[in-house]
């Protein structure tokens, strides 16, 4: 039945899955009451599969986190925004660990199986107070219904909650995967300020299921990019409590159809993530294809995604291709003029190196008024192709990030 | 003597080199009848060193520049801005050619012993009968005075003109340099748009010529950055016409004072383009000691130098410290924080990885609303160091790329 080979998107968000809750309060971190402490709970215990910044200024929570993923299960996911709760030294390292002994205690659940995030300002101290006083109401509020409350109490500049779910049937059975996201700065490849929580109720060894969770991620979360900076803070974390009835065991077609709805949900948060990237007016899908190998197209899509240049021509809605074509040249990899088509969307504005004239390009200036555009480079040069994902950068970036701590 | 051994700043730009002669001239490329044509002229042949854009796509003129530079000695420079003569195929070289074959015959020169530049816009075609119109008053308006006309006709959305010179003994000679320069967009190593062109009394043969301009460009032009983006014209250009009194022979003490005395000029110019960078409100120096080594020192001072979110708090004046910490964590490179002392100019604000405190930041926040700032990173890992200049990222720098060709 071709009907069941499709996915669908689900309400729902990070509880879309059975077996979930959560919740969110305000503990004070933040100022005005927002939402600032989040809980993501499993009703029994789960495999967890992670990846993890890699700026070598981890936060004092991912290297707990990594310790906890090395010995076991997981059952609940503490998350505050507001603070990072990096480059917080010892002190740091103390108020992480506090997290999540605390919520093991009222959950009556292993300290090792709570995963602890934060994410805000770097390098000030945790209020760990307003954290611990929180808690327990926190918990008593898990419910279904809180996964909107989650995913709103983990955002920090972001100007929209992030969450996304998706099912389909992956063999006899239906599989679902739910997921939160925060951005929306200092987003780039290996995972900058950014948070992403997944759920499924699919059931793989860890292996695995942190080999799906690299696939999916290398074809989402590492293929946008905002600013280029990374952060110390940047995690995903994947937790599945499937039954023996959801079990995937190798590595064939039903890991395949896993990847694949992996895939979809965390491009789905992926690209929230981008539109809502600090500033953006404008969400850019750069598609690369004939490049020498993927290899070669990821070097020349990530050179154009983050030319400042062709950033600011994007919001200035200026059809700057000599700007694209500075920012190939300037990727490192041989490109001939004579192979280069462009096109804005449906417009091909550039043939085998032409510049196709004013009246295309009238037409190219008019369709970059749209909010989401499409850039397509097409090379000569062989099979490799890349798809990329940026923002145009804005007065309101720079005004964003120039004020952000005042 | 002591006194002698010093470098002292004279005045006259390109044209303080006995035996230069320079103009500039309005040819209509630029609106507003302002100079976009400039010719730099030596009354003897010279030996000439040349640096070019690694962008891979070199403009036209460059094109022809390297060829030119295989070929003998140059007598004349022509330069025109407001259009950059770059991604325009065969009738771009066929121009470029043009330039050089019409300045020959005005003044009466060999063909290959003429560079060409051009700056400005990339893809669009150069108006060549407007510059070629042109060429006979400006190569009749040559004198010793028209280096500032020079150095006006070649900048672009620049806001000042930009020529230095500088003279010291070397050996029982007086060695003179003249330069000029224009910046300001895409400023980055491998020298993104950016001309400079440079005059000296010297005499050296070509390969020791070379090798001087390239231990001084590596030491000035390739240690700033703007915006991270390279173009695809830009070069260096250093003509020699020295007499036999000035000649240098080896790589001995005469040629490093020679090199010394060449990268205090480039340096000169560098900072200029630094200070006038796009929309630039603070020019920022930043100062690595102690790493590993020098390509450690230089991958974290580009980190930081680079990174948006430290670039817009430095305009937002704002002592953020954890973005600089942020970046150093993102440049690959391996650093402790307990090894971090981190100053903004003389004040102290992170000793030995610790933060001094609300009272030391404050002090920096006042020291913060300087134009001109120093950025010093102690580490404890080695002797490496690095010296790189950078700017803010304001609101203007996106304002001016937004709407640069409208």
């Amino acid at each position: 039945m071709q009907r069941d080979l499709k996915f669908n998107q689900i309400d729902g968000g990070i509880t879309a899955v059975d077996g979930f809750l959560a919740s969110g309060v305000a503990s004070g971190i933040k100022k005005k009451a927002q939402l600032d402490l989040a809980i993501i709970y499993a009703d029994k215990p789960c495999t967890v599969a992670g990846l993890f910044t890699k700026n070598s200024f981890c936060a004092a929570p991912l290297l707990l986190n990594k310790k906890h993923l090395k010995k076991g299960n997981g059952r609940a996911i503490i998350v505050n925004s507001g603070n990072a709760n990096a480059y917080t030294g010892k002190q740091g390292m103390a108020d992480a660990k506090a997290m999540a002994v605390e919520t093991a205690l009222i959950l009556n659940i292993p300290t090792e199986s709570v995963y602890v995030a934060s994410t805000g300002v770097i390098s000030e101290a945790l209020p760990i107070k307003k954290i611990l006083t929180a808690l327990p109401s926190l918990s008593s509020s898990l419910s279904k219904e809180g996964g909107k409350r989650a995913a709103e109490a983990i955002i920090t500049t972001d100007t929209f909650l992030k969450e996304t779910a998706f099912e389909g049937k992956i063999g006899q059975r239906t599989v679902r995967i739910g997921g939160i996201a925060k951005g929306s700065g200092m987003i780039h490849p290996n995972m900058a300020t950014m948070l992403a929580f997944l759920t499924s109720n699919v059931a793989m060894d860890k292996g695995l299921l942190q080999e799906a969770l690299s696939e999916a991620v290398d074809a989402s979360f590492h293929r946008i990019t905002i600013d280029g900076d990374t952060s110390t803070n940047d995690m995903v974390l994947l937790f599945a409590n499937g039954e023996k009835k959801y079990t995937i065991k190798t590595k064939g077609l039903l890991y395949r159809r896993f990847v694949a709805l992996l895939k979809i949900t965390c491009l789905s948060l992926a690209k929230m993530l981008v539109k809502d990237g600090e500033g953006a007016t404008k969400m850019v899908e750069i598609s690369i294809s004939g490049a020498k190998n993927d290899k070669s197209a990821d070097a020349i899509g990530f050179s154009i995604a983050k030319s400042l240049l062709v950033k600011t021509a994007f919001f200035g809605e200026d059809a700057n291709w000599g700007r694209i074509v500075a920012a190939i040249g300037n990727s490192g990899i041989k490109v001939s003029p004579s192979e280069i088509d462009l096109y804005f969307g449906p417009i091909q504005l550039v043939s085998k190196g032409v510049y196709l004239g004013k009246a295309v390009e009238k037409e190219v200036t008019a369709y970059l008024k749209n909010k989401e555009l499409l850039l397509r480079l097409s090379l000569q040069s062989g099979l490799g192709k890349a798809l990329i994902w940026t923002t145009d950068l804005s007065l309101d970036y720079v005004k964003i990030n120039a004020l952000y701590r005042t």
